[in-house]
């Protein structure tokens, strides 16, 4: 239960933070990872060179080259010193240096003179605690490079660095900022994958609540209505980010790459319309798993309704000759017993007839 | 229940093109034919020719003709090859290949150099599952052609075609824009008759429920709820989609042709303002089916309480007279058990009185 | 129930219209009169005339005359063949005379070269079946001329008639568009009446549900409900389209005309803030329904509960002592019945001051 | 009940005003008082003349005078005729007379060629009948002179008054537009006590539902938001007409009394706020008095289920032993009776301890 | 509970101010300290002056200096006198001095001739009352100057002023804008540490719901909405304000600074967010609450309705042969009563497995 909650961390590092200056690069998330990880490619039309640089560190970081993309991509955001040092070499705002830093950062895109900055969530479903698990993705574009940094070392990226290494594509003949996109779009559509996962266990509950509503199904149907909160989160600022990105006009976004990020746009209004749908789903089952509780409760009192208001007039009789009064005329009737019996038979038959005109039963 | 979600071939999809370059042009949908129904129409005032090319194939696409109208209506869109090969040769950006192919694609308008490109969602309503059908429909219009895209080989465009070929109306005397306008016209008067046949759904939901609320009544509102949002998703990104169309500058949309589309663009404004109504109407049903229900229940719980309020009660006093003790002077009482039924006779008509008073009965 | 369904004819319609060029006038609604009534009016400031075409029809229509308005007011819109004679006449676009047709048309504004056309709603409350009607109004205002269209041969404009008549105020003295204002102005001032008769009818529902509410309650709130849909979808894209009347820079439009159209638009925000606070009334009373039920179930529930737990226990004891063992010490002592009847008025009392003091009774 | 719907009297009125011409001014109140009050005030820095004209009535309006604020503050505005004189004397459009006469006229911001319209309400909470009353007030500012307009004789600008007379602040000093300003700042400034009112008479009701949900707290609830809605509907229209009011460029309002209004702004924002606020705390105490109501029938179900659980078998048991069947080798039993007793402990103890384990007692 | 009550304080002011001159200095909240207490600093990148005053007070404020900045913290502001007096010192307009003093001042940014002016709300969740305490803070920026007020003695802004006391990061070589930038970014910083605690409350009422609902939950609930909505009418127009703050071309502000306050407009949007994911949540919760008690209420009335149906026939059967009827041949059968009681576990095993079938046991 804990985890699930998004400020939690927030909180933690807000606390340690405040009263630093703005700009002070501080890490505030849970530490993933031993040691930082960087991964270097630089890449033109012709070649490809890459570097990884593990546990032993990097020495010095190499300067953007005209012609070629250089992209750096650091996993692990915890060595803050790293990130001031490449901050210095790359010449990148302290306010990004911040960002990158800041676990909880909100997925936005913010220009600078030499270059964009855009700040996203990564999303994995766990299909065991039924959690959507977010990890922040910073991208700094400038000319000729690109940094990314991710919180921990799988790789989320996997599919662009196919591509680059197998040449597919136009990915090696355009520039930094059409690796941007890629990126962009790798992480987007692994969005896709995590509604799908989401909304296998929104049908298991619909079923669930259609055939019997359980006990748990009301915890279950808040558990995922929250997980959709989480995901708005993520995708409605990163939307807004991406329009952002897709109307810039920054010297370090090229043309050619607005037609490509207008349809990524798309892409996350699509998200945004399947989050808000299934929203609309969910609050549509809660209503649902009401309905069925009332109508089952309703059932349930009219064959209470049903077997008292049958069974307590004919008990009042039996009752009544069972007293023990000296004198009671019925009780010395030769055929007392069988009389009563009608009487009680004619008395069920016709409240019978009566709860069928109500439909109780 | 499976097929009514919308995500699930999405998802499908999004993990095979994951990792893929943008562009690449993917079938996303399940292969709804065989082989690939085209079929060719070329007309100015005068003269009409049509050609079908089905499973036999096509050898050749031909170039548009100035002055002159050229429609490609392609129906199946699996064989990926084939429209890279249209593509090629009416020089298609390969961003709208790969929406042509993707079955999921949000309803849209792009605007390109040399065209414009919509996509939309054809609905059919299915009484028997009670589910409303969508299929992908991608309409390129450039100078002098027009190239459309169907899921199957039933024709959606029937209408339009006996336009062509009676040479009623307008359409022979106009280009290529226009008759796209007259598709996309075909479609949204279709929307209007899945609307009436959902109106008829909830009508006879209406009924049954102020009538007599069924165990179903709850689960066939929930599920008409979900039509709704699945009408919306098509409805509400297409009338955006129109809207730019009407509004778009690009030299091969007619002047002429712009107050028709905004024509067109009102009836997707009724369209969604019906969507909204029966939105409203069905929460209002779900309000009015848990009110049926807590009055009902109010109602049995009434009954069983007069029941046990009056006899309750009674059945004390014969249980008290019941009883063995050797000393009950009462029971020695010539006139007891009159006494007695008189007593219970007070007490049950004062009940009812009372009951009577505060409306229970 | 059937009628009250606002998109029962529209899809008829659709049904037939399919496939249709655009621009076909196709009447839609059901033939409400015999046949078609023509009203000629013709006035400057000086001098009036008038003539009524009936049953009998009109031979030619009259051209409209500089410095005059002429007026033609026709009821009864499924003569076809009429309204195309008359779009030739005056020169009126072919969707303006599809749009007269159409009898579900949404409320709009829309320019043409030579004049503007409104399609608006009139709305009527029938008391008898709690419905609100509507009919379709159109209005062409051109230089010099207006056309207006009524479904049925009611005069929806009398009072406007009876001011031309009578000379009175400034209608005499202004042109075709101050006309086209006054008609619509006598359309909006009725809406206040319609909302008039169903404020009464809310009043009549709360005061009923405050007081006792009905099994009935429940759905006359359904259907107010209902009718609040209706009339908002009357007057909300009436609203749009005043207020694009009012900022319309048509030649048609005279300047000083624009005060009194946005006075009217005024009207019609009133209107629509009346509706939403008629909606957000109901919907408190739906609430309030809920609420009186629920506080009733338990009232009735406190009642039940009181009664059986005084005398469930009272008779398990007069239940024991019925028994017939050999040997039951209390039944031979001489004053057991006694001392029963004091423990049971123990027993009762005691379970009277705790329900007081849970103030259940 | 009556007098609290607000279109009451509007509609009355849209009888009368129908086919009337617009800016016929036509009264739509209820007469408040018997005769018009008319207080005359003129000032500069130095110089204040003023004059009451009661139920002897005015001969003559006085023009206004360059360098000198003239005020004319008319209560009672029933004599239609003497708001015609004074439109002819000030040269004041129809449609303000129009509006100045129409009490349920709607909170608006009119330029005129002339002067500025603003109409406003006063507000007025009436703690006996916990209901809102509503007063029109409407201010013409002209060049060098204001006209105000008041539904009765109680003075709604007394403040103002008193400034003006004894020459605090800067009013004296400032032109007409200034003195428009302090009016309407001087109505906004009342709506903030009768939110205070009826913020004490939502914490009545809150303390009341969260001790003890009464019968009447749901009416009281549903009172309190209608009483929010008229609020509402009176405040969000002011709020766009202060609004443009500020932003007016009008020749009659000076540039330095802009700010004045910006803030004035502000406070109708703030107004606004408290209103939206106290209606999301009413929607939640709807909420919390139906889980209060809900809670109390749950406790009431399981103390009926407990006590009927634990005699309905005991019953049983000892109605067993009432039988008279001759040979029920039980009773002759000598510890029969005594052997029962402990069997109905040991069941009663085993009963209580699974309801402990379900937390039902 | 009377505290919590947000316009508890602001009516009486408003009560007090009604009549006033706008722009009077009105001290409008609860005086929470004895004296007023001024800090003074001044500093440029070499030298840093200053100075306190307490109870014995300030003799003459100092005039700003070109090329320092001068800052004067004033903590109390009961003392109109002394606000007034700082007014003229500084040039300030009067509506600022008016909005200090005011303590139900909403959040908001204005520009005037010599500087810029920014209200907001600290906010401190005491943990006890779990309530959320606000305090008014405004900040006037002048060139070379800025003026801070707080309602009571303890300093909001340590951290800043720590800061520039240790001449970290750039604050002492920035302006007066850059330092009211360092003022509300820490007050903004607070608002996370709140959210934080209410995040805490908001954690454990959903452990306590859906482990156990208590009798508290919901009001506990509802206090928390309470305090969402104090938390949203500090936040929402804070942000409006600061994002003016960053767009305001005021020669006060310089271009430099921009940045760090969209950075800080980040911020607010971030909280603005998570107040309205929390909301969400909380109503989810209450949703919750009443599911768990209706699902309880559904199990409790089957247990009853199990037992009740189970025995209510069987006591029928035993009151039947209890009745003391002269002639009742089962009676006198040998093995009647054994009869009997195979009749009677009949009837039990199969109402048990119609239970069981049903799913209520």
């Amino acid at each position: 239960m804990k985890n699930k909650n998004p400020s939690k961390k927030k909180n933690k590092k807000r606390v340690n933070n405040k009263g630093l200056a703005p700009g002070s690069v501080i890490f505030t998330g849970d530490r993933k990872m031993e040691y930082t990880d960087i991964h270097f490619v630089r890449f033109d039309l012709e070649k490809l060179e890459t570097e990884d640089y593990g546990a032993e560190g990097i020495v010095e970081f190499l300067a953007p080259i005209e012609g070629k993309v250089t992209w750096y991509d650091i996993r692990g955001i915890h060595d803050t010193k790293l990130i001031e040092k490449l901050g210095v070499k790359y010449d990148i705002h302290p306010l990004v240096l911040e960002g990158i830093a800041d676990t909880e950062q909100r997925p936005k895109f913010d220009e600078y003179e030499n270059g964009v900055f855009i700040s996203a969530k990564a999303l994995r479903f766990d299909s065991l605690t039924v959690e959507i698990e977010t990890e922040q993705v910073s991208i700094f574009i400038g000319k000729n490079f690109i940094i990314s940094f991710q919180e921990d070392e799988d790789d989320l990226f996997v599919g662009v660095r196919e591509r680059i290494n197998s040449g597919r594509g136009k990915i090696r003949t355009r520039g930094a900022d059409y690796l941007g996109y890629a990126l962009l779009d790798n992480l987007v559509d692994n969005y896709f994958s995590v509604i799908d996962k989401v909304d296998e266990q929104i049908e298991k509950l619909e079923e669930e609540i259609i055939k019997e509503p359980q006990s748990g199904s009301k915890a279950k149907n808040h558990n995922l209505k929250r997980e959709m909160l989480i995901l708005r989160k993520a995708v409605q600022p990163l939307r807004e980010a991406i329009s952002k990105f897709a109307k810039s006009e920054n010297y370090v976004v090229a043309d050619s790459t607005g037609i490509f990020l207008r349809d990524l746009y798309d892409h996350t209004i699509q998200v945004m319309d399947m989050v808000e749908n299934y929203r609309d789903v969910l609050t549509g089952l809660q209503d649902l798993y009401l309905s069925e509780i009332s109508f089952k409760m309703n059932q349930v009192m009219q064959v209470l309704t049903v077997i008292s208001t049958i069974f307590i007039p004919l008990s009042f009789l039996t009752g009544m000759y069972g007293m023990n009064f000296d004198h009671i005329p019925e009780l010395k009737h030769e055929n007392g017993y069988f009389i009563l019996l009608g009487v009680m038979a004619t008395i069920t038959v016709g409240l019978l007839i009566y709860f069928r005109k109500n439909r109780w039963i």
